[in-house]
């Protein structure tokens, strides 16, 4: 609607200021409510696997302790999602401060898209490391030999599960943000 | 530069034509390279990883066979790359099909850049998940038990290697796809 008014002004060769102010607002408040969604599931991925400690007396083998960083891709994890946690912290500052400058508003939207879709790339695939190999710890893999360990980590494990849902919780967060950038992005071309 | 000279006119009041016409060409040429690569880099992920099955026989067990629907994680990412490898020939038709037609190019490029995102984290967590399966396979995880499998099923895990490089570029390019959408929308707002 704006930007139909925008054009027929520019057309009737009128000077008009740019329809920036309105959408922004509304596009910023969004932008900053997933930004916080992002940190809180971030934050809570990262906490519930790295209190996931488990310690058990195995017979045979003595005292036995699982914890997130005996595997390597719970580490990947660790670290992807703590990026994004700090990524959301960020540009949940910078939404913010956009708010009382809606010029700046376009540029950030072209830096927030861009970054988005990189750190949807690493929360996506850390996701899918920890997962695969949380997937064989709690079924196991036969073939390969591998046993799982869900049955004797059951409290480590329904951690890692809960971590695992919020990050996928934190991909979807992010699918949304670029979206969202996006769609404002090409609502802001005169039609 | 085009657009500086859309913008100047407009102020004078001349009415002109949007400059659609010639960064659409170009962004498209470049949209249907990206889209080439992908579906290269698609198909030769699964071809790499189907055909990856090893035969060798184990003192005491005798003949044992390694092949990629052995893992469930490896099953997941060929599903994934195969939903790519469709998706770039879909997209790389309709992108060629714009070439002719400038006039629908924004709302495809809308198109694009959401359904980008989604392929992009589809794509980024398969290589995760068949990635931190395939680290255990190569390194195994001693206090998880899990032995690893390279030294006997060498051939196999050259293919999976091979398949997990392109899939990673496959990532890389669905980034820049998505980069290049969000860029020309961007582009094609006046300033």
């Amino acid at each position: 609607m704006a930007s139909t008014d925008y054009k027929a002004d520019t057309e009737r060769g009128k000077e008009v200021v740019p329809p920036a102010a309105p959408p922004t607002v509304n596009c910023f408040a969004a932008d900053i409510t997933l930004r916080v969604l992002l940190f809180v599931a971030s934050v809570a991925a990262v906490v519930s696997i790295v209190t996931a400690n488990q310690t058990k007396i195995i017979p045979v083998l003595g005292e036995r302790e699982a914890k997130f960083n005996h595997l390597k891709a719970f580490i990947y994890f660790v670290v992807a999602l703590s990026i994004a946690g700090l990524y959301s912290i960020i540009t949940t500052l910078a939404s913010i401060s956009v708010l009382s400058k809606p010029a700046l508003s376009t540029k950030l939207l072209l830096y927030f898209a861009f970054w988005d879709v990189l750190v949807l790339g690493l929360v996506a695939s850390a996701t899918g490391t920890a997962g695969g190999v949380a997937y064989v710890g709690w079924k196991g893999e036969d073939h390969a030999g591998w046993a799982e360990l869900c049955s004797t980590y059951d409290k480590f494990c329904h951690h890692v599960a809960g971590s695992l849902a919020v990050s996928l919780f934190a991909s979807v967060v992010l699918v949304l943000l670029s979206w969202l950038s996006i769609y404002t992005l090409h609502s802001r071309i005169p039609k």
